[in-house]
């Protein structure tokens, strides 16, 4: 079975690790969120599509999710003593993909290229796309702050700001990475990962062509809501803030008629009946590799089962 | 008694540790090299301004001369397996003073503001100032390669190809860094420091209004030549190279009329003959912070004797 699955960060990166355990390389693209990516200190920094990667290289740090495992901090220490920025925790080993990835960029390579080479470097196995190579920007519109730039909000501002919508700021001229819509043709089915509907999934699904993609297609989405929370990340605030009841039925309504299918935790079990689309209730929390491998297993089942019924 | 000293790197900034040593802030003013700088990997790197600041703040790796003591090459290694330029060896701390420098530089700050900064930051007390804001290249021309950027032939090649010539590039647009003229004019007497006449001293006596500033003062070298060598780099094999016999001697020749007195080691007594400016021989090997200082001690006890025999 051939899977896209459709990612941002931590929780996507998860997930994403457990398909990964389960699909042979060449039955598994990932398309990650690249809305996130800023620049500081003049370094083009790929938040998502890093986390995807060191956590599928093994090079992650399973404490934190994000960053490398047996990271350093010794140039940030000195950027600090310098009395430079250093709201952004740029680890040593985590500040080559950013000086080199900025190097081949200015050198006028792509970011789906410089990709596919670091993940040759990694040994990354399957292939992991950048949704886009051209720059979007997720802008968040704050009540307080005015618009923020994506980290600004995220890492500086720590989500504090009260939000009341989004702008993917360069989105109109972003045409899907080489790959993206070739994957999403030959896929057997897609799968929203466990990440932020408004800020790591609606940015992908705002690029020219991957909606109608998408919609052609088995979509299953795992809930990144439990219990009315979040494991990480500000997406059950950023519902409240809008005016939503955050919940895994509010995840299901927000993708609405992509959905072919929905998974949410047992915890939720109730809400399921409020869902008009098949669901799978399962143990969605991922605490090591092994619940991992079990989500992902539970999402490629749940796949065929709706395949099953669709013959 | 108020010291200007014109200096390179390592060498250079051993001599200015002595003679920070021995004089208040308010008497030193450094001059330091900065056609050396160049662009890597999108930083703004200053190799001589750095490993005079590094040194002046007790902040050198004393093994090597350059770089930071307990430094880590973290980034580095990583940027290797990434397939990125490895050549220059950046070291985690010292990535923390090029991405603030690059950084500030891009908002518009000059080079000399940020200099002055960053010694607040370090606790470097005496004034360090880069030769000149503007930027100017040491085009180092050889037999083999062409002409080549400095770092390209001093570090990646390792100095290895036959040399010709030298160009400064950009010195014809440059002037001095603010404080230079006034240090120069206020100064009792200027110190060329043991650093390379070709790439370390000449580019800072290029600079439009220097050489003019300097002739007014009673001058002293220290010869970066001893029994014919160099401690490190390449000046002994430029002259050779240009059809001059490597030797003290040879230095004080380079200079010429500037120099009032000249300074020289032990082994080359028997050239002090040759010389005929005052020479002061002693010993001019800096092993430690002590060698240092008598080193200074003895280049301040030798202007003293050349101010009094003028007057």
């Amino acid at each position: 079975m051939k899977i896209v699955a459709i990612a941002g960060g931590v929780g996507g990166a998860k997930l994403v690790d457990g398909l990964a355990q389960l699909l042979i390389p060449g039955d598994l693209t990932i398309i990650v969120n690249t809305a996130d990516d800023f620049e500081h200190l003049g370094l083009y920094i790929c938040p998502d599509v890093d986390t995807v990667c060191y956590t599928l290289a093994g090079l992650a740090n399973p404490e934190t999710g994000w960053g490398r495992l047996g990271e350093t901090f010794q140039a940030l220490e000195n950027i600090r003593n310098l009395g430079g920025p250093d709201w952004f925790h740029l680890g040593d080993k985590d500040l080559a993909t950013h000086l080199e990835r900025t190097r081949r960029l200015q050198a006028g390579q792509l970011l789906s290229q410089v990709t596919r080479n670091f993940c040759q470097a990694w040994g990354v196995r399957h292939t992991v796309l950048p949704m886009s190579d051209q720059l979007v920007r997720t802008m968040v519109a704050t009540d307080d702050f005015g618009e923020l730039a994506f980290q600004e909000y995220f890492v500086h501002l720590n989500c504090k700001p009260k939000v009341n919508g989004f702008r993917f700021e360069g989105v109109d001229a972003a045409r899907p990475a080489p790959g993206v819509l070739e994957a999403m043709q030959n896929a057997d089915a897609i799968v929203f990962c466990p990440s932020n509907p408004w800020v790591s999934i609606d940015p992908i699904l705002a690029i020219k062509g991957l909606r109608p993609a998408i919609a052609l297609k088995t979509v299953v989405a795992v809930s990144p809501i439990i219990g009315g929370q979040t494991i990480k990340g500000p997406a059950a605030k950023m519902f409240t803030e809008l005016g939503i009841q955050p919940s895994a039925v509010a995840v299901a309504r927000h993708y609405g008629d992509l959905l072919s299918g929905y998974v949410l935790d047992i915890i939720d079990a109730d809400l399921a009946s409020e869902i008009t689309i098949p669901c799978y209730i399962t143990q969605t929390l991922m605490k090591n590799r092994d619940d991992r491998r079990h989500l992902a297993q539970d999402v490629l089942n749940f796949i065929q089962t709706l395949h099953s019924r669709e013959n």
